[in-house]
C-alpha cells in the first residue's frame, strides 16, 4: 500500500483528490496538512469524508511528509517550489497539482505568476503529466508537473491536428468555458453565488496564465509557429470545462479517423460518434475527456468540442493517473467510476 | 456473479442504477429494456456509461427476464405490478423501485395512483425495503418494494422518536426540498429548466401520493395515531432531499444519543455532531442518509434535518442495497464511493 | 424632485435601491457613498446602471448627506447607529435598511448583534416600517426601520391569523428558504458558488438574528404568549424568500376569506386563489408579497406560503415603499414593474 | 392609446411581451390569444402579471386581430404566414417574433425551416427589424420581422468590422452561448432542469436555422464573400446570449473608437470601456446589447463581446422598440428599466 501526503488540502482540488484515493485500492492518504485547519478533522470540513478519511490535518512538516512514498500539493502557486527541493533530496516523490513546475522557462513562469522562481533546476527536470503525451517521462519522474485544467483540454484537443500537420499552426483559436470551482475556494467576491449564478462572461481575454502552458506543449508537436488565441469564460456551473476549438485545415483528411486513431489506446480520452456534441455533464466527477470532431459546412475551419472535469481530469484525477504510472499500478486503478449523470 | 435485468431504464432511476451497478464487483446487467428506444446503445442515450455498459436497449420480454437472477423495475407506475407475476412464478427475484407494491392497502393504493391493482396479493407479499427497519424480511424476500424518496427521508428521520415515544405522535411535521430530477425524465412543462431555475416553491399541500405511503411507515413505530403535514417543495438543484421535520416531544430525552444509538451499526446512516446542519451536497451520488437533530429554543418541539440523495439512497442506491441483502453479499457493496462535493 | 442619499451601496440592498431610484419619477439619487470605492463610477462596479447612474462614489461625509431630503442606509449592521443622530439632528429624514433600529429593546439588540447600541433613544423612536402594519406612523417618522427579508415574509403571513386569534400564539413554526443575495456581497467562502449551488442546508437553528425581530412584530397581534420555532434555509437561487408557515388553528374560519380581507386594500400584498402554490420567480424583482394559505388533510393546522423578492419587498423595494409614504407620494410610485419571469 | 393584440402568448416571448407593454405608457394589450388555453386567464398561466394584465386567452378570430392597431405574434415558426396577409389587407400593422418573415429567399426559408413558404411576396416585403440597421424602413413598414436571438447579438457585434471593411469577410467565428429559455417553453426532454443544469454543450455545429439569417444581415455590409462558422452553446441560465465573436483584421484600426462611434446614437448599445468583459446578467430584463472589443496578444484577431438578453433585445424588447418606431413613439418607450443584477 502506498502511503501519501497531500499539502494544502482545503481546496477544491484538494477535497477530490482525498475523494478519489479514498476508493484507491492501492494507496493510502496518511497525511494531510493545512496551516488553517491544522488540529481539525478533514472531514469536518469535507463532511462528504465521513467514514471514508480518518484523519486530522494537520501542519505541514517536511520530515513527517519526506516518510510518505508521494507528495501531493494542492496548494496555492508559489508554495511547493519551497518545499519540494526537501522533499526530493530526501528520497521522496512529489506531485505538484498547482502551476509552480509546468513552465520549463523559469523567466515567462516568474513573469506570468509574479515571483522568482526558487528552483529552476527542478523546473527543468519536472516531467509535465500530460499522460497522453508523456507516459514513459512520467514513469520514472520524481516530480511531476501536473497540467492546468485549461491547458489539459485544449491541448487534448488539438494534438492530434498538429501532430499530424493538418492545420494551419498560426490559425488556433480555443474559446475555453469553465465551471466557477476552476477560481478555487477563497473567499472573494468574484465567484460568490450571486456574482455569477444565472449569468455568462468571459474574462482575461487581454492574456491568462495558461495561455505560456498550452503553446509550451501545442509546441512539441506544432513547432515554433504555433500561436492561440484563448478566451477563457466564467459559466454558471461548478464543475466543467468545455473547450470549442477552432483551426484552418491546410489539407483533407478523415478527422473522425484521426482522433479515434491517435486516442485508440487511451484509456481516459473518448471520441464521440461523428455528428455528435459532450455535454460536460457526461464527465462530471469522471476522469476522462470526451471529445467530438465537427467539419462546419462552408468552411475550411475544423471545430473540436473538447470537455473534461476540471477537478478530476483537469486536476486531482489526472494526479491520480500519474501516480498510478510512476509507481507502477494499473493506469485506471480508482479512476474507474462512471460519471454522475444527471 | 449475479444478473441483473433492469426494466425501463430510460429514466433518472434507471440510469442511476446502471451507473451503480456498473462498478459493483458481483453482479452484472445483462438486460436493459424500453419500449421507446429498442435497439439503441444505452450508452448512446447515456454517454457517461461509455466504456461502463456496453448493452443495448431490448424490448422488455418475460422470459429473457425470468432468465436474470434479479429484476429492477424502474419503470412509470402501473407498469411492474403486470409484469411481476410471472417472473415470480418463473422463480426470479424483483425489486420495482416505482411504488406497485408500496402500499399494503390496495385501495388506498387505487385512489392515490388512479388504478386498479392488478395484484393484490402480491402486494401483501411484497416487503418495503427500508433495510433499517426490515434487514430480515428484505434477506428473505421474492419481491420487494423500494420505498420513495421522500418516504426515506422523512421516515429514517421520525422513527426514532416514535419508536421510543419521545414525541406526540400526531403533531407530526414534514417540510421537505427536493431537487427536480425526483419529478423524472419525462418532456413537461412544469420541469424545464426555465421554469425551474432559480425559483422555489410548494406543491402538493392538499395531498401527495408519499404521504400514505409515510403514515404506514411511521405507523408501524408509533401506532394508528399517527398524523402527518406533509408539504414538499420544488427546488432549483437536480439531486437531493433536504427533509426538515418538526415534532412536539412529550418528555426529555438525549436526543444526539437517540439518534446515534438508533443508527449506530447503520452503513447508511449518518449522525452529524450536535449543531450541525447537514447540506445536500453531502450526500450527492451516495447512499447515505445524514442527519442532524435540534432543540429550538424557547419552545418544546425537536427539529430533525434529514438529507439524502433521491435518485440514490432515495431509489437506486437503496435497491442495490437490497440486492445485496437478498443475495447475501455485503450490505455495502458497490456503494462505498464518497459524495460528489463540490 | 425629492432628493437622495444612499450610504454604502456597493451591498446587493444598494444596487437594488439604485435600479429602484434609477425608475422613480419622484425622486432622485444625489448622492452614493462608499469608503471602499471612493472614485469610482458607480456604473463600473454595476454595469446594469450605465445610462441610468450617472454619478460617482463619495466618501460618507455628513455634511453632504444632511442636503439631502432623504438618506439610505444600505450599511452593515452597526454603521447608521453612528451617523443617524447628526442627519436627524440636521433635519434629515432616515430610512435604515440594516437592522440598526429594528429592535425597541437595546439589550436585546445588543445581545444579538453583538454591539452596545449607540443611541437607544432613537432605536425607541424609529418606526418599524412595515407599511402593512404601521402605514400612518411611518408617514410622519423621521427615521424608520426597514425590515429585514425574513421578518417582512413571515410576518405578513402570521398576521392575519393571531390579528383574529385564529390560531394557537403558543404553536408557530416557520419554516423559511432564503436566496444566496440574502447574505450580501461580501468575501467569504459559505457563499461562494462552489459551495451552494445545486445544494441546500438549513442553518441557524439554534439562533437566528431576525428571531426576536419577527417575535417584536408578532406580538403586536398575538400578544405575550407568541412562541416561534424559526428554521431558515439557504438555497441555491439568488433572489427569493419562500416561507412555509405552520400554526395551530384553535376555530373554524374561512382562511381564504380573511387573508383576501385582511389585504384588500393592500398594494403590495397579493393573495392566491385557493388550492394555488406560489413559486418566488413570479415576485422576482417585484415589491409584492405572493401568498397562498392551505389547510392540509387530516390535521388542525394552517399552512401558508409567503413569497417575496428579499432583495425587494424584503429590503430595497419595501424602502422605497416607505420613501413614498413619507413624501406624500403615491405608494405605488417606482415600483410598478411585474415581476421578471421567467 | 395604441392597442395591441398577441397571437399566441403562452410561451417566453409572449409572457416576456406582455410584461414589457404591461409597462408602456402608449399601448395596451387588448387581445391574448392561445389555442390551448382559450378561456383561462392569463395571469393564472403567468402569475407576475397578476394586477398588471387582466385579460383571458382568446380563440385567434381574424375579425377581432384586425381591429388592433398592431398584432404581435409570438407563435411557433409557420403560423404567422398563415394569418399574416389577411391582417394586412384588413389594413393592420405586424410584428413577427418568430421567423416566417426573416429569410428574402423563400427558397432558403424552406430549406430551413421544412415547409413552403405561404406568402413569398411578403417575405420580399417584410422589413427586418434590427432598428440599428433599418431604422428609417421600420417607421414606415407593414410588416416587421423581428430579428432572432443569436442574430441580432452576432450581427450587432460583426457590422461595425464589416461596414468598415476592417476584417476578412471569410474568417468569421461566431461561437454563442445561450441560456435555456431560448429554447421555448415547450414540453421536451432536452430542455428539462435536470438535462440542462450545471451542464453545458455545444449543439448544431452542423448547422442552426440562424445561420443563413445572420448571413443575410452580414451581407447587407460585407458582401457576398461573408463566410461564418457558428457555433452555439446551451448553457445553465435561463436567459442570456454571449456571442464570443472572432475575424481576422486586414488593417490596423482604433477598434474601440470605431465601435463607440458607430453605437453613438444608438439607445440600446452599450460599448463597454477597453478592457472589460460584458457579462450577461449586466443586460438581463433590459433592451440593451453591451459589448466590449478586445485585441489578444500575439494574433491578426479582433475578439467581440456582445451580450443580450435574448428574450428582451433578442425577441420582445426589439418587438416593442420595432412599434416605438412604427408608431412614431420615442423609440426607448416602455424599454428604459434597468436590468435585473443580481
Amino acid at each position: 500500500m502506498i502511503s501519501a501526503g497531500v499539502v494544502g488540502a482545503t481546496g477544491y482540488t484538494g477535497v477530490e483528490l482525498l475523494r478519489l484515493l479514498a476508493v484507491h485500492p492501492g494507496v493510502e492518504p496518511v497525511l494531510v496538512t493545512s496551516r488553517g485547519e491544522a488540529g481539525r478533522r478533514v472531514d469536518a470540513l469535507f463532511p462528504n469524508l465521513r467514514g471514508h478519511v480518518d484523519l486530522e490535518f494537520v501542519m505541514p512538516e517536511p520530515a513527517r511528509l519526506a516518510e510518505c512514498d508521494v507528495v501531493f500539493f494542492a496548494t496555492p502557486n508559489g508554495t511547493a517550489m519551497q518545499m519540494v527541493p526537501e522533499l526530493l533530496a530526501a528520497g521522496g516523490r512529489v506531485i505538484d497539482l498547482a502551476a509552480d513546475f509546468r513552465l520549463r522557462d523559469v523567466n515567462e513562469w516568474a513573469r506570468w505568476y509574479g515571483l522568482e522562481h526558487a528552483c529552476p533546476e527542478l523546473a527543468a527536470e519536472a516531467v509535465y503529466g500530460l499522460p497522453e503525451i508523456n507516459r514513459e517521462a512520467i514513469r520514472g519522474a520524481r516530480l511531476v508537473a501536473n497540467p492546468g485544467c485549461y491547458p489539459t483540454a485544449v491541448s487534448l484537443g488539438f494534438l492530434p491536428l498538429l501532430e499530424r500537420e493538418a492545420v494551419d499552426p498560426g490559425s488556433l483559436i480555443a474559446d475555453a468555458k469553465s465551471g466557477v470551482s476552476g477560481a478555487g475556494r477563497k473567499a472573494q467576491v468574484g465567484t460568490l453565488f450571486s456574482e455569477t449564478h444565472d449569468s455568462l462572461k468571459a474574462y482575461g481575454v487581454p492574456g491568462h496564465r495558461h495561455l505560456p502552458e498550452i503553446l509550451q506543449t501545442l509546441s512539441t508537436a506544432g513547432g515554433p509557429d504555433v500561436r492561440l488565441v484563448f478566451v477563457p469564460h466564467l459559466t454558471p456551473m461548478i464543475r466543467g470545462i468545455h473547450a470549442t476549438l477552432y483551426a484552418r485545415l491546410t489539407r483533407e483528411l478523415d478527422l473522425q479517423e484521426l482522433y479515434e486513431t491517435r486516442y485508440a489506446g487511451e484509456p481516459f480520452v473518448d471520441i464521440l460518434p461523428e455528428g455528435a456534441h459532450p455535454d460536460t455533464r457526461s464527465v462530471r466527477g469522471s476522469n476522462t475527456c470526451r471529445m467530438a470532431v465537427h467539419r462546419p459546412p462552408n468552411s475550411d475551419l475544423v471545430v473540436v468540442l473538447s470537455t473534461i472535469d476540471n477537478l478530476v481530469k483537469g486536476a486531482a484525477g489526472q494526479a491520480v493517473q500519474n501516480m498510478n504510472l510512476m509507481f507502477d499500478l494499473r493506469e485506471e486503478s480508482g479512476l474507474t467510476a462512471p460519471a454522475l449523470l444527471p
